[in-house]
């Protein structure tokens, strides 16, 4: 899918840095933003590719030089990481930015080349009656063109809280979108309405012939799973093509589940966590019909964003799992062999940030969003 | 997305033929029947690369070397160009080899690298009550496994004429199926049922967000277009990303259409036809609210398969059309501008081939299927 290798950008990028250091002074310094973390897979270099990104939440590529970054306020950015220019691109909908609610992630279609697809998760509504709707436009000039909404979860309420969400694209087209149950715990065992659901459709919207619960009378047709909390990191398992998905417990119960059709994951009758005041939500962790999560972290670390290592930069790490903890300000390096989490491996600790979204880029390397007024974009590598 | 070029393949070949002619006494003359024939792009070989093909009728390429090639007779072969070994692919369904039915197109998944599905049209149901049907498998081991049924024309019938069809996928991952009327006129008028219409659906049959007809009653929702007598060859625009589909008239009046939504093409109100016994079917050629086509063919050619030319090879001939001619026994070079067919040029006369079906394969030479009890795969590329 990539036209050009990485490693020959790197190398542009150094010859632009010497011809452009005497002209624009803020290259240096950009250039300079690096790091050295221990691991696992020896020292890592942390680069900082762009920083005075105002609450970033999602991002995805769409070549190994281009990549789209959202701010929750409302801001899809392009980001050309060779020129280093960024473009605030246009033609976005009405979003609602209060509390965890805005503008979430943002996925590219497969076959994006060929159709300029981009989707956007985010709170959409009115400020008294909003829910997480997913759009695409058409990228072209900067500018999202034939925008059109998608997928429109119910019900519209005036929570601030647990909105999801991520967008992940299956191997056979499908958009899955993950959500939050709005802070209504009921509503997560309810099928008749989508909060606490993950949602599979097609990329206009319309529902697959073998959703599980399309002829169940009264459940939503795109409901994939149900009985979630808040999701927000899904990603697609490099082998076996199924979604893995996380989500933030109360006190304590974050977990991350193998996403299965019509399965119930049991959120609130069956939990590890506690409620925030201390009160007890659920004595249960397993149930009959409920599905056990692989794995949960009590204490909670509230993660967010989460990806499969591929490709050849990190091989040690291939087939692991990475997951941003804002709570907890780590990348999280979990060793995973079929569905079991072997070792947790906390990382970058001396950063001391919020990691809002991991993601890996076209030629193997990580790339992180760090969650606060100036959040950056960064690029984990191993050390030469 | 094809690993090598097929100029490295054609090398290895002869490496091949090289090696193995003192052993396989057919390979020789495989490899001498090669012809030249005059065109306006200059003097153009053509290859046979495989013979001994009972009624072929569609063909796919899944990377360079490996292609799909359907026999009416309801076998599906997978046919290696570089070691020339053909296998007999196995899973697929009952076909019903009657008339103009039997096994017909094949296409596969424009993710077919990540999911293996492999898709086929063909005649099922009974002897008595049959239809064109669409199922896919996915390709593995030499078999179509998991096969499922993702279309079933409507009604089914006992007639053996007019089943279409071809499949083409388009740039949003659509699958757009054409079909035929069944020999009976009044049916490609009436939406309430599948015949004479194209078709268009996601990959797993369910019906998009935006058909033109979803929320019309009583049509059938995964109808596009209508009007249709019998479309033997369809082909995506490279630029436009459109559906161009050609279908057989009566005795005149072979049509070229640009598929488009809600369309009514007119079969049986308009035509430039007759009917085979000379009597008038329709004196309109034009009517209010039908859709006219942009080229027609009288006398009949009876078209079938069809290419828009791309790649580097015919780069002269860049976003012309390629058509096959069965009663013309020829292949028909159009030369297009916008939605204009400004010349027709015949080519292969000398043949004397009835031609099935056209691709233009990974590296832009053209393919062709010869219809006949010993049909051929031919290649076509300019005679270096």
């Amino acid at each position: 899918m990539y036209l050009s290798s990485e490693k020959t950008n790197i190398k542009l990028l150094g010859t632009v840095f010497i011809t452009l250091c005497c002209l624009a002074s803020q290259l240096p310094s950009e250039a300079a933003a690096s790091r050295v973390f221990p691991s696992s897979h020896g020292p890592i270099q942390a680069t900082t590719l762009k920083s005075d990104l105002h609450h970033p939440w999602g991002m995805a590529f769409i070549n190994a030089n281009r990549v789209l970054i959202t701010e929750r306020r409302g801001r899809l950015l392009a980001l050309n990481l060779k020129s280093k220019h960024t473009q605030v691109v246009r033609g976005l909908p009405r979003i609602i930015a209060q509390g965890q609610g805005g503008l979430l992630d943002v996925a590219i279609d497969p076959q994006f080349e060929k159709n300029r697809w981009v989707y956007i998760s985010y709170t959409g509504g009115l400020p008294r009656s909003k829910s997480t709707h997913v759009g695409r436009g058409k990228l072209q000039n900067g500018k999202l063109n034939q925008f059109q909404v998608i997928f429109k979860a119910s019900p519209l309420m005036k929570s601030q809280f647990h909105f999801g969400s991520r967008l992940v694209f299956s191997n056979q087209g499908h958009l899955y979108i993950s959500l939050g149950e709005r802070g209504q715990k009921s509503l997560a065992q309810d099928p008749s309405n989508h909060s606490g659901s993950m949602i599979r459709v097609w990329p206009d919207g319309s529902v697959p012939a073998d959703n599980p619960f399309l002829k169940q009378r009264g459940y939503q047709p795109s409901i994939f799973s149900y009985g979630h909390r808040n999701m927000q990191g899904a990603a697609l398992h490099p082998t076996t093509g199924e979604v893995w998905a996380h989500e933030h417990g109360p006190k304590g119960g974050d977990e991350i589940n193998v996403i299965r059709p019509g399965r119930n994951y049991g959120w609130p009758k069956t939990t590890y966590g506690i409620d925030y005041d201390g009160t007890i939500i659920s004595t249960q962790t397993t149930l009959p019909g409920i599905t056990s999560p692989i794995h949960h972290w009590t204490p909670s670390i509230a993660p967010s964003g989460m990806a499969f290592v591929k490709g050849p930069l990190f091989s040690k790490w291939r087939g692991d799992l990475l997951v941003g903890a804002l709570k907890d300000r780590r990348l999280m390096h979990l060793t995973i062999r079929g569905e079991q989490v072997l070792e947790q491996e906390p990382l970058l600790g001396e950063l001391a940030e919020r990691i809002r979204d991991v993601e890996i880029g076209p030629s193997g390397a990580i790339y992180l969003l760090t969650d606060s007024k100036n959040g950056s974009l960064l690029k984990l590598t191993p050390q030469q």
